[in-house]
């Protein structure tokens, strides 16, 4: 694993949390984007080489706002970034680790992304990502 | 906010965990490190700029054990660095933020921390820490 990409953090209402995680930062939100297969609209903060994704629900039925439903609002997943998804996916497949997915799927932010079950990493929800290149 | 400094994870068994993100990861713990004022033993991996840092209560009422009888293993909190935490925590408090301290803490890893209230911050607790210089 390269880099902390990410830290995915589920929220109720996008503007509010923006208002939020701008007052924490110190700093302003650069995008936002819709991810529709996933039901997300999500907006976004860099810190240093790390990003804030503010996660609201567009569904509510979807992943985002049945977690709130159940955990509350915080921390949904721990992204890192790697140089070879497909390798990765393999390797962690060998070391026992379930995957959420078989191939790697289109997320946000121009990357391809593969989560990995809580059930195998301590009750963590992580995702790989790749970007895409051009 | 500097970087994302570490992402604490609340474990049930130190040993267990390490073996699992040392495989997650694909990387070694560098260090071992017992915080007794916070009651936990701590192990952490360094992925580039940002830390993983494994917390396990030795204390059965302590701040992990209850977290982890409340919520399960997982992310418990997200550090933040920042150059100067006393002004970081004035400029935070008057946004509103409420602070665990009001004065920074020695914490793990040679750092003075605080702890951000989570009922402010969307649920997620949040760390400010600063490198104690010589």
């Amino acid at each position: 694993m390269k880099n902390v990409e990410h830290i995915g953090i589920a929220v109720e209402e996008l503007e509010a949390a923006e208002r939020l995680f701008s007052s924490l930062l110190n700093a302003q939100p650069y995008k936002r984007e819709t991810v529709a297969s996933e039901g997300v609209l999500t907006s976004f903060f860099q810190v240093n080489q790390t990003k804030i994704e503010l996660l609201q629900s567009t569904d509510p039925e979807g992943v985002i706002a049945r977690f709130i439903e159940k955990k509350g609002e915080g921390v949904h997943h721990v992204a890192f970034e790697v140089d070879d998804i497909v390798l990765e996916m393999e390797r962690l497949k060998k070391e026992g680790f379930a995957l959420l997915s078989e191939t790697p799927k289109p997320g946000a932010d121009n990357k391809l992304v593969c989560f990995l079950h809580p059930k195998t990493t301590n009750g963590m929800l992580i995702e790989l990502c790749q970007e895409i290149k051009p």
